[in-house]
């Protein structure tokens, strides 16, 4: 049975980059694919307008040229959803849901995160028409608008301060009447003219035709109804890490991403991590491609001990 | 005199990619440029084929899609050498060579690093036409080819053995006769039977018409001259960090290089560092540029605090 030198999960950045910088080291390696369209998170991205050399990509075209680099390069790459992995010893065995086993020594999981939703109607129907998760990514496209922000921890408020930089008017909505948020954010929050808080309040629906139009209110306690009219929604009510396998072997932090330092080393010997599920500050396209070349640098280290 | 939220320091990957994220978060920042052709070390690059999404770029071509990204964005930018740096206080000052003065609040330090030198007939005229500093960059155009790695530390025993699954022949030129690089990478260096090594040796002249052809070698002990003919030398003798300014400031490692982690943050308040020039693992395009969208990061939640 062929023994591969590195098997890496995840095709967005993190596993294309990781996979260019395998094939230039000439290591033996397979990029595996969870789905027939690769790309990650960022395929939802409206425009990716901060990847340095590539402006004004729509998320799937800035994905797309991702694939082709790795095509390119005769990068090997596979089909398959990973079930378990048994990461013991030497040689590391994946299993896929088809029911075959791949062996490799070392083993980059660049599985990603998702957002974590609202699931209320309209969200799914207007992803990237004015519903957003990221204001770092899509801020930029609401220049005096109006838009809201859902959420109290960290990103929400921040988020709220960076998009009142640009929009006319930002609406934070938090379904409690604190913020989790550091209290320096909350300051400035409660300061900012342009922001205005609706406590104890969640969002029941999103409207509009083809672009956000409008949200729909309900207060907590005394269940009252409004709507309100916004450009965009930013829903920051966290992320959530893809890091069902090797759970309770691999070290993850308390909301599941993969302990790992930008060097990509896990606690688990040949196995490295790296992009948006792995513990870190900014998750981003740019940080994603770095982590997978210093994970492959890692990976080269490591073989060259084993 | 105007205050700005955020003066960049060097106009490499790093430095667009944090005037490229400033201008998104809308800091009122500037780009100062020490040559009137920006890039960095990057445009000295034969071809950047890991630059995931931009295969195959020279490096200068990179670097002015990186310049063209900057522009579209609208960034400031000056060009001016920064002779003085006073981090002192919330307003920080700048000085030029022009005797001008630039107050700003924050800075970012990505004045990257030089490789080191040989200083020999031949290594200047033939830079990027078989001489390389770099053997991730450059190693996959030597296939099947003979080259020379000069160098006795970790990055030379790790470029002949990189170089090693590329080429047919690589000689290992060290002017000692013990190796300071790991144990390990000594062993597998000398096991290869693909390298090599020539002890106690020094390179004295690279040669050859508008590529390089051979290499003239000296022993440091006999002074016995030697002909060898190569496709390529890799110069792995270190490289050293632009980082005179604020030196006595700055905590730096023994080598110059400014100590910070992936968020850039260094121990100067207000002052940050990316790139080549600070303390990493991997000297890359892609770990440049997310120091660049990290460091402008750290920049954000810096102002949100003072």
């Amino acid at each position: 049975m062929k023994i591969y030198d590195l098997v890496i999960i995840g095709s967005g950045p993190a596993g294309m980059a990781a996979a260019i910088y395998a094939k230039r080291a000439m290591l033996d390696s397979l990029l595996l694919e969870k789905e027939y369209v690769p790309g990650g998170q960022v395929i939802q991205t409206y425009e990716v307008d901060n990847y340095p050399g590539l402006p004004k990509m729509n998320g799937m075209e800035l994905s797309n040229r991702f694939a082709e680099h790795a095509k390119e390069l005769g990068i090997e790459t596979k089909i398959g959803e990973v079930t378990d992995i048994n990461p013991d010893g030497e040689i590391k065995e994946i299993s896929l849901k088809s029911g075959e086993t791949i062996q490799t020594k070392t083993i980059i999981l660049a599985t990603g995160a998702v957002h974590r939703t609202l699931g209320v109607p309209g969200e799914k129907e207007l992803a990237g028409m004015g519903v957003s998760y990221c204001a770092t990514c899509d801020g930029a496209f609401f220049r005096n608008k109006t838009t809201a922000v859902v959420g109290g921890g960290d990103v929400a408020l921040e988020d709220a301060i960076f998009l009142s930089r640009i929009c006319e008017k930002v609406y934070l909505i938090h379904r409690r009447d604190e913020f989790r948020g550091a209290k320096i954010l909350q300051n400035q929050v409660k300061n900012n003219e342009k922001i205005e808080i609706l406590w104890n309040s969640v969002v029941t629906k999103i409207d509009g035709e083809n672009k956000v139009e409008s949200i729909q209110i309900e207060t907590v306690d005394s269940h009252v109804d409004k709507m309100i009219s916004v450009d965009g929604i930013f829903i920051a009510v966290g992320t959530k890490p893809v890091s069902e396998l090797l759970k309770g072997r691999l070290a993850m932090d308390e909301q599941g991403y993969i302990v790992a330092g930008e060097d990509g080393i896990t606690n688990l010997p040949g196995i490295f991590a790296g992009g948006d599920g792995r513990t870190k500050n900014l998750r981003q396209v740019v940080t994603a491609v770095a982590d997978g070349a210093n994970c492959v640098q890692s990976v080269e280290r490591y073989l060259q001990k084993i």
